[in-house]
């Protein structure tokens, strides 16, 4: 199985970890989890009976929609909420049935899959980031006090220790860390408006209902929807891009540094070559700077989606969910690599130099 | 399965047919074929005798390499080909075996297989675009007298006729689809320079050599290697770009149209809405103008690609094939969406206004 | 006088007052703080005589240097600090003038100028966004209760109210103006760190040199140089294509509101047309759409740069003074444009409507 | 003066004689030129008589626009030409006054002048790349038969010859090269459509005019307008990124060589440090660099401006006047630092090495 829609070459884009939380699949277990809360809200602002809700409920848990529908119906519609709730509907049954997805609208539903999604990923991004930081801790421990040769504009410049060039690698992962604890907290935002960004056909039980909504999928009612307003997505996509750049800055150093060799670097297991196998490439570190510029490329996509027309546009919401999966990838796969990278690393620099 | 890379949401980006041609199963028919058109440029060249070469040509026909263990090796070497390279070396064996891969690398392998399936995707992709322009005949030849308002500059302007603006649209597409015919021809070139580029293995055989492997495999031998010089894949990267651009500009005329409604235009089936069931959203329309954006983004990344280090840069190499594969993607998705978008215009412009 | 860099539509896109910020005559009066601000470093570090320094900050106060020495030097530097400094310590003279410069390199003096004149772009931009801000409240106070029809995918959705729409404007930019107030504060951040960035040169003093240089700048000490950590640089492109996202989104929305015609939105004084003397097109609502793509585009170049190789790149840094600047201008064109629009709405939606 | 449009730096992207291409006074020049054609397509087609067109012409040579006035409508208008016909109107009198600009638009002055200077700037790049085209020669007469290690993927590779490498550079400058020449035939055309693009407003004249006015301009008459279809603007941003990548390609290999010294290379001249006196670096190498990722960064704006709405989308139009300027200005600097850059080399690899 491939992942990472770029084809062949997926084994080296592609996360499977962080693609299975962009799979229809969990798409789908998002959009459940909403509907469930949504009835607990109504139940909350006495719009539906509890008894009834929890009924719904617990049928909703059950429900398992044709996924072969809701991809053909993807194209028809532009989003795969509809149909989903067009099958939802036709399988969860009861009183109050006529309540299911009151009140909400396929963005709703899918811009808050989105969310979760992304702070998903920021878990395991972050997860693997801590291992990243660790290991420099690690090797910075080790070698940190060896003499490296800096290297300015393309020239030997002075000497100063690896723990130097370390720390410069290190610092930004370290923002960058505390960045998505701060980012998180920004972005477990609920995404509910109703048909034009209102809430009106909950009338005047529209917040209670969107905080208890909100509070039963453990994220913040923002007070208001953000249908148009882009910013928490553009947020996260530069968070990756930024993550990969740092990333590829090591990547860069390292096949700098392989390049001008000993005392520079000493690594392990480089990537071998079908004409010369006396070679030891630096493909780890070479990827790590693909994997920065392809998600440089890709951040402009997003800052390009802002440009958000009047309630809706499918046009740059569409374009959202065709980047940000793959950056999410990319930024998986770099931390990957990195992780791969460090530990080839058999010496930077050198002892007693200087 | 998804296709598309861009996870759940794959179904609108993706297109399955476009997708197989850069399938790993793909990828290693096009390296067997190159390495069995080698073996006939090696005997050609009396480099190895005609009746070893063909032994090893029909083992080669009955080769299967692991998936699994070039997935992985693929992650160490930054190439797939190594491995393949490996395996074939270790299974297919005889008298002349030791001249399988003869003075190839791996770059020659990986991109005489992108130039094989950019060429195929090719032909898809310009019998999809015959139909999207046989359709804006049809509707030309409907619709073409009927009476439109023009409008410039996000005002109504003076009445013209439906086909002045199906003509703005289709003449991009018929230049694009005549460009094609001239990229294909100029993109048919094989790749083929060895460790270095040079051909330095085979020497004096060299051009012989190439000369016969490029024709077996239908593809012309432009006289060198060409492993930094990246101006066919930017090339085929442009057109791409072109394509979704011009076809975007459809979708955002059509989904101003709609907006405008009747009679500028009237569509049928068109997208559902979660919350307004009334509604029929000019989804397709919408598509086109995504598809657009999102390679008018990628294609940046190509051209950052072309700072190809030195003789070969993995770096700048690996970012063309997470960019290529899902351009392709886009551009038959968005012929495919144009497709469906054309048929469901029911009319545009009235009859006997102006 | 053309400014804005883009030719002879730089009317368009460029801002007087922001390009003056990045002037040479700005970047030599930074330069020259810089320099007096390290001599304070180093008195107070006892490593220069008060008196000394002192009689060296009177005559760099003094100093002007040659532009047209610069600008040449520059194209053989690669940056205008080391002639610069050349002339600055040909004319500068005294007891201690060895020191002028001392410990600093030449990215010390142009990253602090740069953060400088974002500082002063910020403070600026913040004015006009206010002012923006104001306008849309006047708006909304006079227009909010006004009904509209709201617009999802390309058709009409639901009535809502003119407050609605414009509260959906109005909160990307408030979110945007608190930001950067924050972005203020974060990137007000000396840069120094000498030759390779360890401030070597300064030994035991550095600390001490680096937080009074930073105090007498207004700027904060960070603790460490950042010479190859641009997070800072990026953070700031990034708030100026979100602020130009915004402000084309409101662009976009009212140029469709123009193209619908009233009851949506009325306009006075749009654009003329050569051919249409009838027209008045929504041309500084075009304008800001334009402004959003712009800076989106450009932004991607700023993710590019990340990837600095070693301890300072010049192919990497010189990249972020082809692209920020204009961000900036571009940014202040669209708030000057959106103020302008704004003021040309007589009025949105129609009383008593819904 | 500064030009270039990125500020303080604007000595190191900005090309001053490429810039004089897009001054307003060659554009009011070009509109003029654009006017008084007309008129010669009008009487060619009885329109106007003869005399009068002569005499009209006449003034029109003679008549000087008030930059201030079209600078203050630009912003109004959102292109220059509505107050230049204005004024022209006000000041070139007499009769067939009337038929000044008729049957044209503002968009067909603006297009027209647009491939009048990239025609112009076409030359200009010309004559420099066939410079250092000629240069390379001179290299490789001189140094080509000295050997050299070939690097890929960031290790030594084999060893080769200094006219390997410096093949590699020069055959894609030598494409493009040929290429220019092409895109200029191609590119040679211009644009008159009138208000709507369908020259409804000269009737059956509209051919002869077409022609005439084209011939008259040195250009020719595609048969159409092509208001929407901006195919020529990008295949020319297009052939400007893949140019300043080429030559990125050349200065990214110049200074990892040297970064990895002699006898990789020897230079002269190198840029220097305000630190680190004894350091020559290899700056106009990283420059090069540096304009590559520039163009290849607004290259992609160019594509986001092809979808363009209806008859004339303001927001796509003025999007290209923002961007090809710049690259063309970047095209110019990249040349200019190549010519400098090969003649500071004073060696490349070793005699009777390998």
């Amino acid at each position: 199985m491939e992942t990472g829609g770029q084809g062949w070459m997926s084994d080296l884009s592609g996360d499977r970890e962080i693609a299975g939380l962009f799979s229809h699949a969990a798409l789908f277990a998002s959009f459940a989890r909403f509907e469930q809360a949504l009835l607990k809200g109504l139940a909350q602002a006495h719009l539906i009976q509890p008894d009834d809700a929890a009924a719904l409920i617990e049928q909703i848990a059950a429900f398992e929609p044709d996924p072969a529908s809701i991809a053909e119906a993807t194209l028809r519609d532009g989003v795969p909420a509809p149909d989903y709730v067009r099958q939802l509907r036709a399988r969860v049954t009861g009183p109050g049935s006529d309540l299911l997805h009151h009140g909400a609208t396929s963005q709703d539903l899918v811009d808050t899959a989105m969310i979760e999604a992304l702070g998903k990923a920021g878990t395991i991004l972050s997860r693997r980031l801590d291992g990243v930081i660790a290991a420099l801790d690690t090797l910075a421990a080790r070698d940190g006090a060896h003499t490296l040769e800096a290297v300015t504009r393309m020239q030997p410049a002075l000497a100063f220790t690896a723990s130097d060039r370390i720390g410069a690698w290190q610092r930004p992962l370290e923002d960058l860390r505390a960045r998505q604890t701060r980012l998180r907290e920004q972005n477990r935002i609920l995404q509910f408006g109703g048909a034009v960004g209102d809430l009106k056909a909950l009338g005047e039980a529209a917040t209670l209902v969107a905080e208890t909504l909100a509070r039963t999928l453990d994220l913040r009612w923002p007070g208001h929807s953000w249908h148009t307003a882009r910013a928490p997505m553009i947020a996260y996509a530069t968070w990756l891009s930024e993550l990969t750049g740092a990333l590829g800055k090591i990547g860069q150093d390292v096949a700098m540094m392989a390049l001008r060799g000993e005392p520079d670097i000493r690594l392990s297991g480089g990537g071998g070559s079908s004409a010369m196998p006396h070679k030891q490439n630096p493909v780890a570190a070479e990827r790590l700077v693909t994997l920065a510029r392809f998600n440089a490329t890709l951040v402009a996509g997003m800052h390009q989606s802002a440009v958000h027309e009047m309630e809706r546009s499918g046009a740059a919401w569409m374009l959202e969910w065709m980047i940000l999966p793959q950056m999410c990838e990319a930024a998986g796969a770099s931390l990957g690599g990195a992780a791969a990278l460090l530990r080839s690393i058999e010496r930077i620099g050198e002892p007693g130099g200087g």
